[in-house]
């Protein structure tokens, strides 16, 4: 199914902010409604008749297209900036023909046809990026070509003895569960964008989903990875783990398509979660949830999902329920999730550890509440831009004992830049042993250049995060625009190391040329 | 302490081979008295007056050493062909100097010393390598430095909140745990080269210890790295994990100081581990103990030392031991240990599970057995060279279900070509959810050219581990000795990565030359 051109997810499933909401944003930020939005035309292909012809030559007719719907849902990706500049009828990122391999080799011919002609080519799976990470520099090419890779659909191999399956990349999260179901596995990978993103896409990401504290981050469970590069093929994964040498395929995951295409992913996967239990805590504060979340994971106890919501999350979530009879709760929700019989089995500790943390239990209701709407967030940012609402999300990771420091940080940047009318709301969804991730969702009243108003108020919290020693993406990847704290992170020498990948494996830089590499 | 240039370990705690092994030996093998081994002369620096002068002038005097003793212990590391050759009288692979640092800015005043003067450097920690790491290419250079990190060997900080604590790179294992045990912490990271090996070196070669089931690889322990390189400062660690690019810490991670020097090392630690317990269980065979710890691991339920010795380890274990009381045990042995609390809560769930699984428990005697002895087996290796008998290890990881096959090739291999009067001995030590390691003990009498011969047997098991699709090396790390076999690894476009990093950090290649990049 192909997304919105101009807004997330399935068409169908848009709706208008309902009443009780709009209600509530109106009075703590404003609304206004915005006219609707046009489909704005299509500039033609840049790419000419004879490089057309040879791509076809190449891949066949049937895996090329120039028409407009084709290249407009493959311009730019979903991050709010996209979205807006979707809306005010800027395509100027376009590409000029879209191109859709079934298989390595196929892959490996477009850019051997890519390197021949200098055209730069931008790999493309669900398209769900929201940094920027499918916008490539035009200027120096002889045009643009998304590669598609959503034909490359298949689940390769299953191997239950060692609990590993192969995919091909183009396969989106709800299909790589349907395909591992018949084997009784689950992947348990779920992200907000899991409904439409790609195994691909994961793998060069470095994605992290809901069910990161039991499951582990993506980049995690990759175990192999086959690659198409402007050098040749690359096979990498001999052993789960190993001492021969750097490990590389870190240095594919969160590649971004900059080093080469990823046509075969191999993963752990595990048994098929048949029985799943959430359930709601409260603890009095943000700090006492993070210290529990904090103790727990360091006494090695993990549940699947583990999450909780700041206060100003927890009220904003709580004034938008519809269970009118639910006890009120003040504090801080915690969202705990058991998936599987492995997690399950830890439940009992699990519980006991909380309790005796400071968490007070509020049963399986409001656990079950967000599990059934974990991925419909991205749906409601529509609903608000149509009310000039202007909602974004940002996120960081850092060590524990500097999380307060970056949340309270992060916080005043964007309030400071934003000003009145703006909502800051911030959970923990990814935990690790020494540290969190911290995601924020930001609610503001759209100014006359919603772009700009972005631009500053990002570059601030991004500042922010650098500036406190924290990473300037947990789980977003780089793309376009993170790029220059990207650099300020691992600095110059580490930079040094991305440029010296890069002309190794694209030495004429047609791979996603502008995105990642600073 | 020093070890013996030509032996393991400590010189005072080398013994011949007890009477009672030896028997045991000479049935098998063969035994034969080898004449005493005497200490060859050095051959004088090679470094010109004016090169050592300005070294000294960089980082002092006391700092530079030429002296024959000093470099004669820092000649190659302590692979049975290291040894070989050092009792042949070989040291043509001497330093020329050796230069000490006490921190980062020495370290990299060093490499700038070295690149002006084109002089290859070669990183030392603990001199434990057996894979030929510590061999530089001397052609072409101006000379060889043994840069020793030893004077490096403070904790810089610890943060308990976060459960992470940095090291300075010379700190050798037992320093690191006393180091820690001041603040009731521990690393908990014990490879057989434990008693000498420093954290860089662990670092540098993506060490894995006796305790990796339960505390992880040393990368996974990993979280932050400070590195000189000949073209600036590197420093990596902002978080946890991150979607901030590909992961460059481990690009460092075993880049066996071909990339730069690490000069400081970020940990995850863990509560120190005051309560421990082993215990040994008997599986009637390799394989139902295999399948039982897959099992194990994929479901969740880790102690944290898990080892299975094949029939013939378990048979030779018990041959050797001296508690004639002991029950006669056929099949094959596993040591479960369990330090600290943490692992310690899963000990009912896990003895449970290992019953299931087909076990007998033996109780906790074998196992403190094991883990009295469990930085032993060097020492051993000497005594067997001093009566005629050749013992190496090797070891390899693979995916469970590719276990038999690897398992059954390189013992064929070995066998194979070392003929009759050999031992192949296999352990596995380090698990996965979706595979393990399988290492090898190798006894065979020595031939008349016994580097040759242990090179054509090492060729033929490597190229069995390669034909079977697992890796040259799952802890050992590459070296000269491995080389050949990760070009294959990792294929031409692998090969093309590592150059990329190698010329990017090191562009006129003075770090250990030869070592690691093919």
């Amino acid at each position: 199914m192909d997304m919105h051109p101009q807004r997330w997810g399935d068409p169908a499933l848009a709706k208008p902010l309902p009443d009780a909401i709009r209600g509530l944003v109106d009075m703590a930020i404003g609304t206004a409604d915005t006219p609707a939005v046009e489909i704005a035309p299509l500039p033609q292909t840049g790419l000419p008749a004879d490089l057309l012809d040879s791509l076809r030559g190449v891949l066949g007719d049937d895996a090329v297209a120039v028409d407009d719907q084709t290249r407009r849902l493959r311009t730019r990706g979903k991050s709010t900036l996209d979205l807006l500049r979707a809306r005010a009828g800027d395509l100027s990122d376009v590409p000029d023909a879209v191109v859709r391999p079934r298989a390595h080799d196929e892959a490996a011919a477009v850019l051997a046809w890519a390197v021949a002609h200098h055209v730069a080519v931008v790999p493309f799976g669900g398209g769900t990026s929201v940094v920027g990470g499918l916008v490539a520099r035009r200027q120096g090419y002889a045009g643009v070509v998304s590669l598609d890779l959503l034909r490359m659909d298949q689940l390769l191999a299953v191997d239950k003895i060692s609990m590993i399956a192969t995919f091909q990349p183009g396969v989106r999260g709800p299909d790589a569960e349907a395909l591992l179901a018949v084997h009784g596995l689950t992947l348990g990978h779920y992200p907000q964008s899991f409904e439409f993103a790609s195994i691909g896409g994961f793998a060069a990401t470095r994605s992290s989903g809901q069910s990161s504290c039991g499951n582990g981050r993506f980049d995690e469970i990759v175990v192999g990875l086959r690659v198409a590069t402007p050098i040749g093929e690359l096979r990498l994964g001999s052993a789960p783990a190993n001492a021969a040498g750097p490990d590389l395929r870190e240095a594919v995951l969160g590649s971004e398509g900059a080093f080469g295409v990823i046509t075969e992913v191999t993963l752990r996967v595990r048994p098929a979660a048949d029985v799943k239990a959430y359930e709601a805590w409260v603890f009095p504060s943000f700090t006492a949830g993070a210290e529990a979340m904090r103790k727990l994971v360091q006494r090695e106890l993990r549940p699947t999902v583990l999450r909780l919501s700041d206060e100003a999350e927890t009220f904003v979530n709580l004034a938008g329920q519809t269970n009118i009879g639910a006890e009120q709760v003040s504090g801080c929700l915690m969202v705990v999730g058991y998936e599987g019989t492995a997690a399950l089995g830890r439940r009992r500790m699990i519980t006991e550890a909380l309790s005796e943390l400071g968490g007070r239990p509020l049963g399986e209701q409001r656990g079950q509440e967000w599990a059934a709407g974990r991925f419909a967030a991205p749906y409601l940012r529509d609903a608000m831009l149509d009310v000039g609402v202007l909602v974004e999300t940002l996120e960081t990771a850092t060590f524990w004992s500097n999380r307060d420091r970056v949340y309270q940080a992060v916080k005043a940047a964007l309030a400071g830049t934003l000003g009145e009318r703006t909502l800051v709301l911030c959970h923990i969804s990814h935990v690790y042993e020494t540290g969190c991730a911290l995601y924020f969702t930001v609610a503001t009243r759209e100014a006359a250049d919603p772009v700009g108003q972005w631009l500053v108020a990002k570059a601030k919290a991004s500042d922010a995060m650098l500036d406190c020693g924290a990473t300037i993406t947990h789980h977003h990847a780089v793309g376009v625009d993170h790029k220059p704290w990207l650099a300020r992170e691992v600095g110059p020498v580490g930079v040094a190391m991305l440029r010296g990948l890069k002309s190794a494996l694209d030495p004429t830089g047609i791979l996603n040329p502008g995105v990642l590499i600073p």
